[in-house]
C-alpha cells in the first residue's frame, strides 16, 4: 500500500497523464543510465573504477536526475548541461550512500538489494570510491575541450549549487547532525532541520540545477526552491514511514534500521498517522509552489512529487 | 641535513634572494591562513566545522597554496581568484590526509604533531569532515553574489582543474594504487605512476590553477605543467627519503611508517643514494622547465622547487 493515496484515483483523466509520465520517465532513465555508464570510468588503476561503478550503476530510482531533467524541461533548459547536472547529482547521492553505509557510520550491509560497496571491496576502497565520485561530479560539470560543450558561466553556477548542497551547510552537515542525534530525543523542528540538510538540500539543488540550465526569473526560482524544499522533506517523511511499514526485500535495503539504530524519525516523533498526513500536506505544498512559479510546463515536476509520496519502496 | 645541497651554498648572491623569498613566503602564508580561518566554518551543527578546522588550520607547510600564488604571480594573475584557488587546493590536500590517516587506510595517529582527526573526533566525524572539505573546495572556487568576484569562466576552469587532479585519474586513483601495492614489489616506473597521481597531480594542478588565473600562452602552460610534474615527483622522492632519515618529532608525523607498512618507496626501490640523485635531477628538470616557459617572473616558483628538495621535514 502506498503511503499516500495515489493521484490517479483522485483526478479524472489522470490515468492517461500517468502513462505519458511513465513513458517520459522510462526514456529519460535510459539516457541517464547511458551517461553514467559512459562517464564513470571502467578502466582505472587498482580497481577504483570498478568499485565506483558498482556503487552507482544498475540500481537506484534516479529521482535526483529526473528532478534535474524535469526542471530543465520546465525552463526550456540546455539539454547537455541538464544531462551533466543530472549525472552529477546522482554521483553525489551515490557517494554519500557508500560512505553512509560504512561501519563507522550506519554499518549497513545491504543497498539496492546488493552487498554494500565496503562489504564487496573493503572499507578503504569504498572510502576512496566515494571520494573519487564526489570529484567526478565536478568533472562532469566542467567538460573539457572535445567533450560536450556547456557555457562556462553555467558550469560555474552548477558547480556552486552542487558544492553548497553537498557540503557542511547541506548534506554533510545533515549527516553530522544525524550522527550526533542517535539515541537522543529530537523535536519535530530539529528533525526537520536535519532532514532539510541531509536529504533535502541535494533534492532541492537537483530542481534548481535543472532550472539554472534554462530561463528562470526570480519568482520562478523562488517557487522552485519552495517546491524542492517541500519535496525533499516529503521524501524523507515517506522514507521514515516505509522503514517501518515495508520489508527489506521490497526496499532493497535493511528495513527497520532507523528504529534498531535508535534514530529519531518522523514516525517515532509524530506517530505513523500524523507522518502520513505530513507527507500529504508536503505534497500539496509542493504542488502549490509549482502553480506559484508561473512556469507553463511543470506537469512532470508535479508527477515526480506525486511519485515521491506514493512510492512503495 | 637536507636531502639535497642547498641552493644558497651553490649560487653567488643567493643569500639575498633567499631573504626576499622568506619575506614573500611569510607574507603569503599569513594571507592564506587568514582566508582558511575565514572560510572554513566555525559555526556548524553537530561540531562538523570544528573537526574540519582541526584538520586544516594551524599546521601544514601550505606548499600547494604557495605554488598557486607563485604561479599566479608569474602570469600576472587575478589576486582574488588565486587566493581562492590557493585555499581550494589546501582543502583538498587536508581532506585527503584526514581520510588517508583513518584506520581503514594508513591508520595513523599523529599528523602535524597532533592526534589525527579520527583520533580526536571519531571515525564517522573524520570521514564527514573530509567529505565536507572536498565540497568546500568547490564552494570557495565559486563565490556567490556578495562574496569576492571571480569571472565565471575562470571559476569553471579552476573547478575543472581541481576536480580532475583530485579524482580517479589523479589523487584518489593514486591512493587506490598505493593501497593495492602494499607488500608488493613495484618497479620504478609503477612507483612513479603511483606518485604522479597520488601526490603529483594536485601539486601540478596547484601550479596550473595559479597560471589559469593569469595570462599564459600554450608554450608557458606546457612548461609549467612540466615544472609541476617534476616538482610533484621530487616532493615524493624527498618525502620517502625523510621517512627513513628523520625522526617523528621533526616530521610531525610517524617516521619510518612506509617501511613498517611494507610500502614500496623510492628508497626501498632505488636505495638512498640513488633517491637523493633522483631528487636533485628532478629539481634541475623543474628549473629547466621554468626557463623554457618564456615567463619573466618565475623566480619564486624556482625557489619553491629548491625548498621542496632542500626541506628537512
Amino acid at each position: 500500500m502506498s503511503v499516500v493515496e495515489p493521484q490517479a484515483t483522485r483526478t479524472p483523466g489522470a490515468a492517461r497523464t500517468a502513462q505519458a509520465f511513465e513513458d517520459w520517465m522510462r526514456a529519460e532513465l535510459q539516457v541517464v543510465e547511458a551517461r553514467l555508464e559512459a562517464w564513470v570510468p571502467a578502466e582505472t588503476p587498482a580497481g577504483l573504477g570498478e568499485a565506483m561503478r558498482y556503487g552507482v550503476l544498475d540500481g537506484g530510482k534516479r529521482l535526483r536526475p529526473l528532478l534535474v531533467l524535469a526542471a530543465s524541461e520546465a525552463t526550456h533548459g540546455v539539454r547537455e548541461a541538464a544531462l551533466r547536472a543530472a549525472v552529477s547529482v546522482e554521483l553525489i547521492h551515490a557517494y554519500s550512500l557508500i560512505h553512509d553505509d560504512m561501519p563507522c557510520m550506519d554499518n549497513d550491509v545491504l543497498r539496492r538489494g546488493k552487498p554494500t560497496v565496503h562489504v564487496r571491496y573493503g572499507q578503504a576502497q569504498a572510502m576512496l570510491a566515494g571520494d573519487a565520485m564526489q570529484a567526478l561530479a565536478f568533472e562532469v560539470l566542467t567538460p573539457q575541450a572535445g567533450e560536450g560543450a556547456v557555457e562556462p558561466a553555467l558550469q560555474a553556477r552548477l558547480c556552486g549549487l552542487l558544492a553548497r548542497s553537498a557540503g557542511h551547510a547541506g548534506m554533510a552537515g545533515g549527516q553530522a547532525i544525524d550522527l550526533a542525534s542517535i539515541g537522543k530525543p529530537l523535536d519535530e523542528r530539529a528533525l526537520r532541520d536535519m532532514h532539510r540538510r541531509k536529504t533535502g538540500a541535494l533534492l532541492q539543488a537537483s530542481v534548481l540545477m535543472g532550472a539554472a540550465c534554462g530561463n528562470c526569473d526570480a519568482r520562478a526560482w523562488a517557487a522552485l526552491a519552495d517546491f524542492g524544499g517541500a519535496l525533499g522533506l516529503a521524501f524523507q517523511v515517506v522514507d521514515d514511514i516505509l522503514d517501518v511499514t515495508q520489508e527489506s526485500h521490497t526496499l532493497g535495503k535493511t528495513a527497520g534500521k532507523d528504529l534498531n539504530d535508535n534514530k529519531p524519525t518522523y514516525v517515532s516523533v509524530l506517530g505513523l498517522e500524523a507522518a502520513r498526513r505530513q507527507a500529504a500536506d508536503l505534497r500539496d505544498k509542493a504542488q502549490e509552489a509549482l502553480r506559484a512559479s508561473g512556469l507553463a510546463g511543470t506537469a512532470t515536476l508535479a508527477q515526480l512529487a506525486d511519485m515521491v509520496v506514493e512510492r512503495e519502496s
